[in-house]
């Protein structure tokens, strides 16, 4: 019989878990649970009320993701529970919620089933964002040397600032909190009992370094004295790589589950960075750009290097040996989106409606009949801010070269031709900081569905594009550090390296067409200017109209 | 009896007649005449092909709407055809053609009918830029003084670049050709037997003035040696300023029209400048914008000044007595037609149509509820490149400011605000050059109808803005005209000005509201920087991207 891991991937809605035979990588079965509270960013299911960029979630619904959809999956793979060697997670990060000195959730207790704070912050709170200005402002003026991991910025998203949201807020949470956890990790603990940090999340969220280690205790203290002893006395547990085992199925959880209690559990991961090896990726200069409303770049290095504008590089938080590299953009998709929604004609409606199309696959099917630089259009892919190289959630959109014989479809190609060179602008930036990109890995839903993009994008990266050969990426990598937690010996791999020769890979190939990418070099050209000029000072107009917006009393 | 004027204001499309009360200004009635050949732009009737960039007519049809819609608007008046006492004409500009000696159309001879050059140019046959290409370099490498009085470029709309066409092209109609008239002046000795140019046309499309006259023969030779006698030989005619006399109605055309021979024909004029009196100005410091599809910006001065990028100054031009200042911008109105037809998403569509609204006036319903500076969108506003100041027709549109919140409406709005922006460069460069601008008014379709447009208008320009009381402004200009024609013995005027007091007016004013004024002055000092940035070499993209177009192989 053959070996079968299971990897279940923890989305912002729902959860997914797949069972994947491991002498292939096919994907044998899947099923998805979505979360029963959902996000919950207007009040709590006893009526308290949220405040603005809220977003919490459920620790329960985790683990009816493990009750209802490993079991719903194992069953229609119709394989024995007993063929499964490992099982692991990947996770929205951070993602993070309080814990009492048993691990279990705050918001569990009695007591604290009506605080907000007792829940699980999900990535997309953003209610922190006084804290991380404090946070930053702190770290700068005293020259603290952890900023140059993360590109110079610390995000509202990340661990520190949502806990000095609780201890700012509910101060007696704070008070209660024995743990700080990652819900990767927590939901991990729950699979295996041990609790272990991942590397990758307490590298990349919560300011911790293999080298460094977290900030010291007078940075914690300058931030409020009652931070002093935080990673003493909150930020405990063991930090171990990806691709490490955490431990063996619980006897209660390999019952309820239907699997066998010699199952090895990996250490907990992230969605984007666990999809590297699924497309067969474990050694430096094979960047993966994970497509979706937004674009998160990881790449390996064999050093750690100072590049403009990154979110973080992190030694062993991708594949253990190596420095991995996150960049990103925080405007692809919803470019698109924003597009589809606003700015499209009725008849266009109307004409993919009798074609029976997705109005984006019209859009996008007009927009493949147009040449390279044949619109006269540019833009900027700033609607949203700049993530890399910028850093600066200030900026917005720009587009220029409209005549009255501009069609909407033009528009929309030229939002995509943003986004890539917005991409290229990434790229050139590692290899300016002397991290060398070699080739391009594509996954996410839009690798998948829309192939003028990413013809566009090996056009504008002069590179070919790879692209993931499974659709569920992050949840087929997570199945591969299961059974790689698992080892060779019970019939699993000994290495994430080896694991992905046999068990990740690519579909198709897109290579750059050489007269396509000779227009596009003169278009990024441009771009480039545009992209100093109004994002390096040459002209802080975007700024200035977000002052005037302000002043004038407009959100 | 009451006496009466009657103007016929021939437009790209039709003609229109008007019956005025000379005592009021009001209009007795008025009719339509639609040109029977319309625009000719693709084969002439008799199945010759046209060349790409033209457009011809057929002056039959300018005929017709006198012999047409004059009778039909005195019929519909019920006014006795005696008791007018004037006729006039204004006429698009330069709409031009060649006539034999006998001032007969070359077109109406039977060896012409089927040569396109024979026709009338309409003012937007554009197929004489390579003529006006070779005309401006001529002028600009012999120095020439007459290019300072429009603004260093001659437009090959003008008269003598379609003449250049014509020569190469068809030399044996040059040849022919013992006049070549403005359609307006050749109408107007239709109707009295004189044939007199006016001075408006002259001024400003045919390069002459009243001081220095045409330019000079060395300067038509050095264009082509066949024109060296261009002058003397075929631009015949006296040249008389609007508002003075050409004649009286001939015995024949008193008779075909219903009205007495004593009726007394004005010197023909062009619809933007005929408007003037129409709204009341007669003298400097009162700028009229006529605002359409694009906009034209007539103002009086008392000296001839060289102003930037104004399209033409010219001295008895407008009102005897003074210089006449034309400017303008090339895409007013079509910036919001082209949003309306490509950028309106279906749902608006049919919340307008439920609502039984036009398009645009929902988009400008929408555009109303916010306030300035709300949006945080700033646009350029040159999707047809830009007349005044610049003068550039390589520019193109810009719009930056767009977040993943912008709605539709707000982008229309910030191309109206663009538009308004634009405006103001142009009045900020009269006045720089010395030529007062105090009040503003306007007229054409849009003053009337987008009440927020006016609105921002007199916000972005800081000054009221008075709407002409006529929705008929060039027509009830021919008809004022038309009056001082006849002079005060006869029940008119003796001069624009005294006839203006009584015949002309503005019914509604636009107030600048102070605090909108305030925000829309910040907003100004970020449109100029980008006006200057991208219109004055500092970063020449529009320029490069359509160079990069045009390489490629795109029209």
């Amino acid at each position: 019989m053959g070996k079968y891991s299971i990897g279940v991937d923890f989305g912002t809605l729902s959860g997914r878990a797949v069972v994947v035979d491991v002498s292939s990588g096919k994907i044998a079965a899947q099923a998805v649970k979505n979360y029963t509270h959902g996000v919950m960013d207007k009040e709590l299911p006893g009526g308290a009320k949220l405040g603005r960029d809220w977003a919490l979630q459920h620790p329960m619904d985790y683990l009816e993701v493990f009750y209802e959809a490993i079991p719903e999956a194992l069953k229609m793979s119709g394989i024995d529970g007993r063929d499964v060697i490992g099982v692991s997670v990947d996770f929205t990060a951070c993602t993070m919620l309080p814990l009492d000195k048993n691990h279990m959730p705050l918001c569990f207790l009695e007591e604290f089933k009506n605080e907000p704070h007792a829940y699980v912050k999900l990535w997309k709170h953003h209610a922190a964002q006084e804290q991380a200005n404090r946070l930053n402002e702190t770290a700068r003026s005293r020259g603290e040397a952890f900023l140059d991991r993360y590109g110079g910025r610390i995000s509202s998203e990340w661990l520190v600032p949502k806990i000095m949201q609780i201890l700012e807020e509910a101060p007696e949470v704070y008070e209660k909190s024995a743990v700080f956890a990652e819900a990767a990790d927590w939901v991990t603990f729950m699979l295996c009992g041990s609790f272990i940090r991942n590397a990758c999340t307490a590298g990349y969220k919560a300011l911790w370094s293999k080298r460094e280690g977290y900030p010291s205790k007078s940075f914690f203290k300058a931030l409020d004295a009652r931070l002093e002893n935080l990673v003493e006395e909150k930020l405990g547990g063991r930090i171990e790589p990806t691709g490490r085992r955490a431990g063996f199925l619980s006897r209660e959880m390999a019952g309820r589950l239907g699997l066998g209690s010699d199952v090895a559990v990996a250490v907990a991961n992230v969605d984007a960075h666990v999809s590297l090896p699924a497309v067969g990726i474990t050694e430096p200069g094979k960047l993966l750009m994970i497509i979706g409303t937004s674009t998160c770049d990881i790449l390996l290095g064999t050093e750690e290097k100072s590049v403009e504008g990154m979110c973080g590089v992190v030694e062993d938080g991708v594949i253990e040996g190596f420095y991995g590299y996150e960049a990103g953009q925080s405007c692809v998709g919803d470019h698109f989106d924003w597009f589809a929604a606003n700015c499209v004609p009725g008849h266009m409606h109307e004409e993919a409606e009798r074609a029976g199309m997705d109005i984006q696959a019209c859009l996008t099917d007009k927009a493949a009949r147009y040449l390279p630089g044949e619109s006269g259009l540019l833009a900027l892919d700033w609607f949203n801010g700049n993530r890399s190289v910028l850093v600066d959630a200030d900026l917005s959109g720009l587009m220029l070269g409209m005549t009255l014989r501009t069609r909407p479809e033009e528009l929309y190609r030229a939002l995509i031709e943003a986004t890539a060179y917005g991409q290229r602008m990434i790229i050139e930036a590692f290899e300016a900081s002397g991290v060398p990109v070699e080739e391009l890995y594509a996954c996410g839903g839009i690798s998948w569905k829309n192939r003028l993009m990413m013809q566009i994008y090996a056009d504008v990266m002069n590179r070919p594009i790879r692209i993931s050969a499974s659709s569920q990426t992050p949840a087929l990598g997570a199945a591969m550090f299961g059974a790689v937690a698992a080892g060779k010996a019970r019939g699993g791999y000994d290495s994430i390296t080896d694991c992905a020769k046999v068990m990740g890979g690519v579909s198709e190939t897109y290579y750059p067409i050489p007269e396509n990418v000779r227009v596009y070099n003169a278009l990024y050209a441009e771009y480039s200017k545009l992209h100093d000029f109004f994002g390096r000072g040459g002209n802080d107009v975007m700024k200035r109209l977000r002052a005037i917006r302000t002043e004038n009393g407009h959100a």
